[in-house]
């Protein structure tokens, strides 16, 4: 069919177009009148249950509130709105058909702080889909068939504070969310309730502060039965985080294809959870944070004597730091006993006590590693001093008598090898000079009943050195002793 | 039909309320898992599109977002939360048929900020109807059959800051919500479009700040046409507020059963708005507040001398006052010209220039009130004075004459009558002192060609007094004249 060149259309066309700008150059803005299918209050426009398959392509600059809510949309692409809706912070578009979003879609609302694509058919979420959302603070997700979420999917979300992913087919704790401070600041709740998370990483879980366990829902997932899955949980219950106390019925673990409550794990026999003292030890650093289950609280600490612990005071053990940590410089006997935080925040107050344990002597077991390399280098330059000192500075008796040359293949047993940082004084080698020395550094093999395993000694055995060393004779030394601390460190005959 | 007593039916009965119980006891809170009929993620109830005709009766403790939207609810009754629900924040409950909210119906919601009742049929809000909602912020109530607002109903809500009346029945605009400043003290937006709106408070509104105006929306509203109401909407256009520049073209007002746009009135011939400089006079106190759009901005005003004006600075005529406004203690000649309020906020800036004209003298008009009450008593005592001057200090000239009497039914009209306040004269009356005085207080009702209206005297005139006067005739005092600053005081003869 040939398109249809009526002048007068055309003319007709030319002219509202004219219109249109004459009214733009006029008021300054583009006239932008409500959707025929929304309801229009002022900024907000309703646009739902109107079985759209298309979002209204005429959206006013002004816009607020966008609700799309119950339609029937499949895509969001990058150009769904012709200009920036540079006012628009909230966009409802659950209970569609979405599939599909472009990385691009978010582009003209920037300034965007609640965003609903719950009940849809979302399936992933790719890297950066959100990451213009740097205003978003609240992102509803639930009821889609997410399974993957990308590791940057949530980049540059540094306002976001709510996150809700529940009943998704997730399989991968996205621990990056929670863990990284840097990457979601502000995040105080992340649902991943109602996925097909089995397993979590615990120890990492435990660390985080309780404001962001106290929000992370992980209520009807089938995770692994495990006692410190007890373990955590019962510390969340013991602190009463909500993610726990509001749905402990519905914290289910499974074992062997059946469904257990996490609290009601009898056939695995976990120890009864306790909570633990803070232990230290005398002379110690020590902090102790208030870890209360809201974020900015105001925190004041009381002493086991009741008196209020200050922030900066000269001349005592113990102060509060600028995020309301207890800070024990040195910790002394007498600061044992309860510790209690009185945080005060917006919504509600909090009360924490601590016990502190402080054990009678100073710490023997902090220093380990560094004690372990010390003591290693240490006898290890000791045992080359010693050779040393048993090559040069032989005690004058030796001089006194006539050395018997022990033969290398005696039934002792006593092979002899060349100790290479020492200066070669084999006989058979030439150059040997008359000095009367005849100095050996040999490894034993013993053969008799004070043999060890790996050619090692046992303690306590005396090597059978031939007579003629008379009173020159030495007992191998302890491995507990100084000398041998180093278990590697050839022994020098 | 008998009621089935089943033994084990009840025993079944108080065996569950007994496991309840035990839950209740055992946990420490109610086991108030998610309603069949909705959809739950961790806080949030969606159970949008159910065909609900009740609200669930059974609601988690810890629900934060309710929506209950698209159903064909009817009643909101005040026991439709069994408990307190103080952790919602936020309720939907629009597309509903929603024709009933009894005045009890918010007491279990105490921390509501989110209440969504657009397109329901509601038809009035009654007095304290919203009270309990202290901590609103945002309440929806668009599209609706709403006539009457009571004065009391948004009683105590002292957080809100959103209002959308937009699409009901309202015939009387609620000067209430937005001059009394107490009552909704952080309303930001009031949408009363698309009502039945005729007569506005015009002078009120004008005297609105700036942040108050410009989210006040009155578009499509039969409004009266006349010229003030021209002249206040072409100011708000003039400052660029929102509720008129996104709906210019939807501001209507009525004439003859006709609509004519607020902008385009050309038959009612109103003056072209013109934005006027302040005015004042030499040593005057002003001030000139920087009226912004946005509440709580930093404001900085520039003098003409491209100068920052301060705060408390000594010597100086002209400083910024705490609420950023510009304060002249007193204005001199030279503070003339035009100053500008940098104003920056959370989410634009703004630059308000205002232009002052200094009179080049002191102040005329500003006591006026004052003045014409001082004026009228001086003038009154002056008067009283000058009487009893003339009564009893006559020069001595009249002391050497005969004094004919004249009669009080003369000729000339002159009617003479008894002054009260002064001592009784009259020969006709008993105990006449014979001191040769003989003194009257006459109105005058003059017959001839200088007679004016109402019996005063036009200016200029001379009276016939009796030749015997001599000398001793006087003009009229011209009405304009000190002595008849009080038109009603009478004339001494």
């Amino acid at each position: 069919m040939q398109p249809q060149r009526d002048p007068c259309g055309l003319w007709l066309l030319l002219l509202s177009w004219f219109l249109l700008l004459f009214e733009v150059a006029r008021t300054g803005r583009p006239v932008v009148s409500c959707p025929t299918t929304c309801l229009c209050a002022s900024n907000i426009l309703s646009c739902s249950k109107q079985q759209l398959t298309n979002i209204p392509h005429s959206l006013p600059s002004y816009t607020a509130l966008l609700d799309l809510s119950h339609n029937n949309l499949t895509h969001l692409r990058a150009q769904w709105a012709p200009t920036r809706l540079t006012s628009l912070h909230s966009l409802l578009l659950s209970h569609n058909h979405l599939h599909f979003i472009s990385s691009e879609a978010f582009t003209p609302t920037p300034n965007l702080r609640y965003l609903d694509l719950s009940s849809n058919q979302l399936r992933a979420l790719d890297e950066f889909l959100f990451s213009e959302l740097q205003a978003l603070e609240v992102l509803l997700l639930y009821n889609n068939h997410i399974m993957a979420v990308d590791r940057g999917a949530f980049d540059n979300m540094v306002q976001l504070q709510k996150l809700y992913l529940s009943q998704n087919q997730i399989s991968r704790f996205p621990l990056e969310l929670v863990k990284e401070k840097a990457k979601l600041p502000k995040l105080t709740l992340l649902d991943l309730s109602s996925n097909k998370l089995s397993l979590l990483p615990l120890s990492d879980l435990q660390k985080l502060p309780a404001w962001v366990k106290n929000g992370l829902y992980l209520h009807n997932n089938p995770l692994s039965c495990n006692c410190d899955l007890y373990q955590l949980f019962s510390h969340w219950q013991y602190r009463q985080l909500s993610s726990v106390m509001d749905f402990q019925e519905d914290l289910y673990c499974l074992d062997s294809k059946k469904l257990y409550n996490v609290f009601n794990m009898s056939f695995l026999n976990c120890i009864e959870y306790k909570e633990h003292a803070w232990e230290a030890h005398l002379g110690e650093k020590l902090i102790i944070k208030c870890d209360t289950k809201q974020q900015g609280m105001t925190k004041v600490w009381v002493a086991p004597n009741n008196k209020q612990v200050l922030e900066e005071v000269t001349n005592s053990s113990v102060t509060v730091s600028e995020d309301g940590s207890l800070l024990f410089q040195k910790v002394k006997i007498d600061d044992e006993g309860v510790y209690t935080c009185y945080a005060v925040g917006e919504t509600f107050n909090e009360t924490l006590s601590v016990e502190l344990k402080v054990h009678n002597f100073t710490l023997p077991g902090h220093h380990d590693t560094l004690n372990t390399a010390y003591t290693t280098l240490v006898g290890c330059i000791l045992s080359v001093v010693l050779v040393l000192i048993y090559l040069y500075l032989t005690p004058c008796r030796c001089w006194c008598r006539g050395v018997e040359k022990p033969s290398s293949h005696q039934g002792d047993s006593l092979s002899s090898s060349m100790l290479s940082t020492t200066p070669n004084h084999d006989p058979m080698a030439g150059g040997d000079k008359d000095d009367g020395f005849d100095r050996r550094v040999a490894f034993l093999e013993p053969s008799g009943p004070g043999q060890g395993q790996n050619g090692k000694l046992k303690p306590g055995n005396t090597l059978p050195v031939p007579e003629a060393m008379g009173k020159g004779q030495r007992r191998m030394s302890d491995p507990e002793s100084v000398s041998s601390v180093f278990s590697d460190t050839p022994i020098v005959v």
